[in-house]
């Protein structure tokens, strides 16, 4: 008597993906409702089953659908803005910018319904997400079919779709409620990393993980400066720390684990965490390279990951797999390590097991979620092949086969794609809306950057503060005698300080953009010993506002602002095209004159020596003011006994520049 | 008056790759027979051309075709043919005994076609080739109308198209001579490596190189172990030893260039040599990771290649550049390195100058070859994209486009292929052909490892050697005696000698193959010093051919021969089920007795310790000489003061599985 299911496939080359890694040349597989009910040789099975569809699968492999352990789905709207950036610069430069001004609930459905087009254009069928409105995510997954574990950010800073973390975790509550007994949808906790969560938020996150018992999804070690910064604060790297507060209690997709030692790697695997291993986007931001082929050693479930878009620049699942093979050879020296048939594991049955999924897909088991995918191994770049070795079928899926090979895509017995063809997602309609959203992006971002200032504005964080100031100069030829007149004269002296300054200055293409400033100020004190050091960005204007008699300047500073970001972040940020050095050691007054406030600098200029200068300089509010501080500065100057025919009209900068 | 062309095509995005990296979002590129003859935007050139055909590209970018700067296109047709091995493993374990019996003139033919197919498929109009009847390579190449540089290998030891060297450069005068004033067709000289090359061959290619003014296509130091040899034959690393005999003086294409330190570099520089950077090759075979970056900033003009198929596995030039972007930055720790731009450069304008034909390719200029790609940039995975940088359409080539959104490919202002149809080569015809071979390449393969004896075969260069012994061996409770005994008795001593013995034997899945055994033979002179050290493999019978009264026994070495690879690559290549090592101390005397030779060993066994073993052995060579010899053995073994009962009828192999 034959027995029934709903569809059959025959002939296919099927990997299994079982614990045995069992294949069949001329196989047989039986999907009833949303199950796999049958596998075996089609010669023996064939006979004994009937159903309404059985697809002759000659000339394919029939295999696992792919498992993506690690995306931010709704960045796909963000492909390529910016490139070969470094971290900080790109995502304080340009994707927090963006995603301050543009994420939303429509955004991210946008972004999740073209990702999952992707996804399953290149044979993927489940995915481990984190974003933000990530219920949103889960709904567009859910209705172009696809198997996902959608976990909402909580940080501990605001994000788009929350003012607060507890906002963030009982989102995340919520979505568990919704989500929990869906058939395709797993929902998660998200605290986004280690250095963006407080110790709330993980202890918060691992109880609420507990209590639904659902995963919890977390950055982890994905650049030394992480480890590097949880060393210096609490002494111990990423993983221990996290430890300590019962995280790994919970089911864990750690995404990166770049930088972990031994010790960390048997953390893990004793605690049963999943990895989320993404190559192409640790060598794009050169994050490093994960140590794949040990984890894998320490019988960590390591899955692959294309992380967002926006670090990938796509999500092709075949790249990555490729890349996670070679690149495990390539930094271990040995050709041997993750071979063909591992990264296919880890691309489908060990990545089901990371994400936690293992029970449900990954393979081709009676049992299993029928979540499967065929794949044309007879295109040209796949021609020909060999099977005198049975992982040679492995080798040509990871060496040699495309995303663009894949035919045939089904997750939980249904089809998504049919030779080709998305059957539940309407690319048509979706991609002008994409391109009319990245062309709006385009204009803002233009707009920010299309001068210096805006791009200052653009990073936030520091307001914009104008600054109008009065200033002499002159040069000196005996300083120590006007600093003795400085300190014995009539002058009200209000405060003396005491500084070595460091400044570079960048230039740009316009010259109206004037010169950005970046200081660093290290305060000396009496025993000649650096105090304190402060960094501080000047944007300072092209020209002088006036030029009162006797080479007394009103100038104007547009913007002066903390510099929390290194010189080396603001020169890629800002791309100067020349930069000027400068270092001075600078003896500072502030005095009372005339009921007036000056600021006397004498300033030795060391790199380059120029000698040392003079300066008399007091803020102003209006032109009235001005005036009548210049005259107030001129007779200060003379009176510390610079002559006005010794005055000095330009800037350092100009000085340095006009000498050189 | 309007101006003629024969083609025009209007609107691509265009992407010169000139030397100021020009593009015009709406641009316009004439070619009139094989050249460019107008590059500009398409607004003001449009209304000034007519021409027999007028392409619109609206939605495309047109841009240089892309430059394979190495590979080995005959390789197409063992793609896949061994991988997830170690170099040695792979090459005389699989590629060179498949080498052997299958290239031929119609082998090369067919792998060329099937390679230019998928060159042309994936955007690449030049490529820089290195084979055996390279003259076929040369044909066929051109019937497809493909760009290449075609070199003749050249090597020191025979090679499937040459008994000897001299045999190849006559052949590669010949080449040249016919090809020199080909329009596609380049003819190169091809000494395959420094390692591979006498200075005899160094120096007669560069001559020619340098008399005909063509390349000089070369492997240099891919692998730390080409420099480690280098520097212990001849005290320097390979670009100086190159450099002596004068090979840079030719225009030289270096392929790969890993291990090369800022020396090398600025001579590589110095003399014009271009680089063939080949990163999914080096990573797979684990061979290292190319300094690209400081080569670039040496002013090397670095190219990317494919290598051949059975290294990388296929030829897919977008790959390949993607990852020679990622791979710069994941090694270096800089996210800047090798930008997008960059990577589309060495690709395209600067990978032409590494090959020597940067006056006819690479650019979109007037006066260039029209060598041409349009590639369709508004696929799913292309979109959105951005425009607020003019570095992110390159971005969006390297990082987030395929291979399969080239449409359309010219070479030489010929249509190769339009709207993805090769229009110069049948695969139809070609795909069975090439499958079939591969079928019969498995047949051979299979056989040649059906069992350990026909892969010992299979690797060549040692002697089938067939080896019978009697045998008697006991346990020695007093070794010393039993030495005194036999220097002191009327034993004709013919030698005395000592070894340190280290044994590894590899069992297999099947008993009856029996055990292979490396030995490393360590030659202990009186002083006790090592003197000498000698390999050598032994496979051993898996049972006794006979065993005569007073357990004397008649075994067989099948095969015995000087073992040149390392324990390392048998294992990989035998790859044994399990291994058992035993080291031993040997004393032995090669006597005369009763006028039979005799060879008694006195062995000490130390890993495991085993205690020692009086071991009497003597060749035999039938079955009446065998019955002879056993009972001289015995006579012997009661002379040195061993009794019967106490011998031992396993090998020591046996003695330690039997006891573990």
């Amino acid at each position: 008597m034959t027995q029934k299911a709903d569809l059959l496939f025959i002939n296919a080359y099927v990997l299994c993906m079982d614990d045995d890694f069992t294949q069949y040349e001329k196989g047989f597989v039986a999907v009833t409702g949303d199950q796999i009910t049958e596998v075996g040789p089609a010669d023996q099975l064939q006979g004994e089953y009937s159903a309404g569809e059985v697809i002759d699968c000659e000339g394919k492999v029939l295999m696992p659908g792919l498992v993506n352990a690690h995306t931010h789905v709704p960045m796909n709207l963000l492909r390529g803005l910016g490139d070969d950036l470094r971290l900080d610069v790109w995502l304080l430069g340009y994707i927090m910018p963006v995603e301050r001004e543009y994420v939303n609930p429509d955004f991210v459905r946008l972004g999740t319904s073209l990702a999952c087009a992707e996804l399953i254009l290149s044979g993927v069928t489940s995915f481990a997400d984190m974003y933000y409105f990530e219920d949103q995510v889960a709904e567009v997954a859910a209705e172009a079919g696809m198997r996902a574990i959608c976990g909402q950010t909580i940080l501990k800073f605001p994000a788009p779709d929350a003012d607060s973390y507890e906002d963030s975790l009982a989102a995340s509550e919520e979505m568990i409620l919704k989500w929990k007994d869906h058939p395709l949808i797993t929902p998660a906790l998200a605290p986004h990393a280690a250095y963006t969560s407080t110790v709330d938020i993980l202890e918060s996150a691992t109880k609420l993980a507990l209590k639904y018992d659902v995963p919890l999804h977390i950055h982890i070690a994905e650049t030394s400066q992480e480890v590097e910064d949880s060393l210096e604060l609490y002494d111990m790297p990423v993983v221990p720390y996290l430890e300590q507060f019962g995280v790994f209690e919970s089911k864990v997709i750690a995404a990166h684990c770049v930088h972990i030692d031994e010790r960390e790697m048997h953390t893990l695997a004793r605690h049963g965490v999943g990895v989320a291993h993404n190559p192409t986007s640790n060598l794009k931001l050169s994050s490093g390279i994960a140590p794949v082929s040990s984890m894998l050693d320490h019988g960590i479930n390591v899955g692959i990951g294309t992380d967002g878009v926006s670090s990938n620049n796509d999500l092709d699942m075949f790249e990555e797999l490729r890349l996670a093979a070679l690149l495990a050879k390539g930094s271990s020296g040995d050709p041997t390590v993750v071979p063909a048939r591992s990264a296919i594991a880890m691309a489908t049955s060990m990545g089901a097991r990371a994400i936690h999924l293992g029970d449900q897909t990954g393979s081709i088991e009676i049992g299993k979620k029928a979540d499967l995918i065929l794949v044309d191994i007879n295109t040209l770049h796949n021609s020909p092949h060999f099977r005198n070795d049975p992982n040679s079928v492995y080798a040509q899926l990871v060496y040699a086969a495309k995303s663009t090979d894949v035919t045939d895509v089904m997750v939980n017995g249904k089809w998504l794609m049919r030779s080709r063809e998305l059957l539940t997602i309407a690319l048509e309609e979706l991609l002008p809306r994409a391109q009319s959203l990245a062309e709006e992006i385009d204009r803002f971002l233009i707009e920010r950057f299309q001068s210096v200032y805006s791009k200052l504005i653009a990073i936030g964080g520091a307001e914009e503060q104008e600054s109008y100031e009065v200033q002499v100069k002159a040069k000196l030829e005996d300083p120590q005698s006007v600093i003795s007149k400085i300190e014995d004269c009539e002058l009200e002296i209000l405060y003396y300080r005491h500084y070595h300054e460091f400044d570079t200055y960048f230039k740009f293409e316009r010259p109206e953009e004037g010169w950005l400033r970046y200081r660093e100020d290290e305060f000396i004190d009496r025993q000649g010993k650096v105090e304190n050091i402060r960094y501080r960005l000047t944007l300072i204007g092209p020209q002088r506002e006036r030029h009162f008699p006797q080479d007394v300047l009103l100038s104007r500073s547009r913007f002066i602002a903390p510099a929390p970001h290194s010189l080396r972040f603001y020169r890629e940020y800002f791309k100067p095209v020349a930069e000027t050095f400068i270092e001075k050691d600078r003896r500072r007054w502030k005095v009372n004159f005339h009921g007036i406030e000056f600021f006397i600098n004498v300033d030795r200029l060391d790199e380059p020596e120029l000698g040392t200068f003079l300066e008399v300089k007091s803020r102003t509010w209006s032109l009235e003011d001005a005036e009548k501080k210049a005259r107030v500065a001129k007779e200060l100057l003379q009176l510390l006994g610079s002559l006005p025919e010794e005055t000095e009209t330009l800037d350092y900068v100009q000085i340095v520049e006009s000498q050189s």
